[in-house]
C-alpha cells in the first residue's frame, strides 16, 4: 500500500499537522475537513483523500479532533519520536538551519554539524558543535544520527553525499543545488528555493497581465 | 483557464526547468518526456499533463528540445525577464539566502535588505545594502522591488507582511513559521523547512518497519 502513496500527499500532511497545531492554539478542537482545507487553500476532496490513504479519522458532520489528528499524523509522519540530525557545511544557511525552530517543534534534534573551515571547527554555536569533516564517522555513530542536512557548495556536495553514505546515513536534505547520485534505499528530499520563487513570479506575471487589460 | 493550473503543476514547472538546465549542462539538446520524469521521479503522464496546460511542447517520438522547452517555461514562469526582490530579516537565513545564487540565475535580483539592527544598517555584505525597517516605502520604491523574502522571527512576521503591503509589495516568500493574514490580492508562499524533514522521516519510519519485517 505505502509505496502508492504519493509524495505530495505526504507533504501535504505536515501541512496538516502545522494547521492543526494552529487551530489548537487558537483552541478549536475540532475541526471540519473544510475549515482546515480552506485554511490552507486545497480542496476539501483533496485532504479527505489524503488522509483516507491511512485509516477514517474525525466523525461525519461533526469534524475531526484537533488533538487526535495530530497524534495520528505525528505517527503517519514517524514524528510521534525523536530524530537525530546533523549538519553539513556551517555557512549561513547551515546555522540558520541548526537553530531553526521548527525541526525541534518536530521531534528532530539538530545534535552536531560539520565544516572543513577550520575556524569554526571544535567551537559550540547555541549547542551545536562544529566537527572537522574527517570527523563524520565517528560522530555520526556515537550521535545515533540518521539524518543529514547538506548545506555545503555544490562543487563538494557530491563528495559529501557519498561520505554520508558510508557512514550509514540513509535519509538527505539537500540544499546544494546539485543532482545527488546515491543508492536506491537513501531518501533524498532536495530544497530548492528558486522553485519557490518561480511561483511567485508566475503569479505576479498573471497579476500584472490581468491589470493591463 | 489559468486559475485551474494547479499549484503544484507551477512548482514542478521549476523542476523541469532546473533539469532542463542539468541535461543541457550534459550536451544533451533533445530529451524524452520519460527521461525528464524519470530524471525527477515522477510520471511521465504527470510531466506531459502539466505542460499541456499551456499547449503543445516537442515532437511526438522524438522528444523536447532542452533549450526551447526552457525557454517556454521560463516565459510560462514570467523568468523571461529580470525581477527585483528585498530580503527582510538579515539574520543567518536572511544571509544565506541574500547570497542564493539559484535566484541570480533565474532573473531574481535581491536589491536589498532591511533589519532593525542598528549594527547591520548602512553596511554592504556582498554587494546587498541593508537599511532601516523604516526606510522600507522609499528603498522599495526606489529599487523598484515586487518581491520581499521574509524572515523574520515569528513574532514580528505579521507587522511586517503589513508594512510590505502598505509598501506595494504584492508577492511574499514568507519563512517565518506563520499564518499571514493579507489582503487576497497578495501572493503568498510560505516555506516550512520541517515539512520537507518530515517526508523523511515518514520515509525512515516505513524503512525501519521494513528492515524489521
Amino acid at each position: 500500500m505505502d509505496k502508492k502513496i504519493p509524495e505530495e500527499t505526504i507533504i501535504r500532511l505536515s501541512y496538516y499537522l502545522r494547521a492543526l497545531f494552529y487551530f489548537l492554539e487558537e483552541n478549536k478542537k475540532v475541526v471540519s475537513s473544510r475549515q482546515l482545507a480552506s485554511f490552507l487553500k486545497i480542496s476539501h476532496h483533496q485532504l479527505r483523500k489524503d488522509l483516507s490513504y491511512f485509516g477514517h479519522f474525525g466523525k461525519k458532520g461533526v469534524g475531526y479532533s484537533s488533538e487526535r489528528l495530530i497524534e495520528s499524523i505525528k505517527e503517519i509522519l514517524g514524528l510521534e519520536r525523536n530524530w537525530n540530525a546533523c549538519v553539513v557545511g556551517f555557512g549561513n544557511l547551515g546555522r540558520a538551519l541548526s537553530s531553526y525552530k521548527g525541526f525541534r517543534d518536530q521531534g528532530i534534534c539538530i545534535k552536531t554539524a560539520f565544516d572543513n573551515d577550520k575556524n569554526k571547527q571544535n567551537k559550540n554555536y547555541d549547542g551545536i558543535k562544529v566537527y572537522s569533516i574527517e570527523k563524520m564517522k565517528s560522530v555520526v555513530k556515537k550521535e545515533n544520527i540518521s539524518i543529514a542536512i547538506v548545506t555545503v557548495p555544490k562543487s563538494s556536495a557530491k563528495t559529501i553525499a557519498n561520505l554520508l553514505y558510508e557512514c550509514g546515513i540513509r535519509a538527505i536534505l539537500n540544499f546544494a543545488p546539485v543532482k545527488l547520485d546515491l543508492p536506491k534505499e537513501v531518501i533524498l528530499k532536495d530544497v530548492d528555493f528558486s522553485c519557490q520563487l518561480s511561483y511567485l513570479t508566475y503569479r505576479l506575471k498573471l497579476l500584472e497581465r490581468a491589470n493591463l487589460q
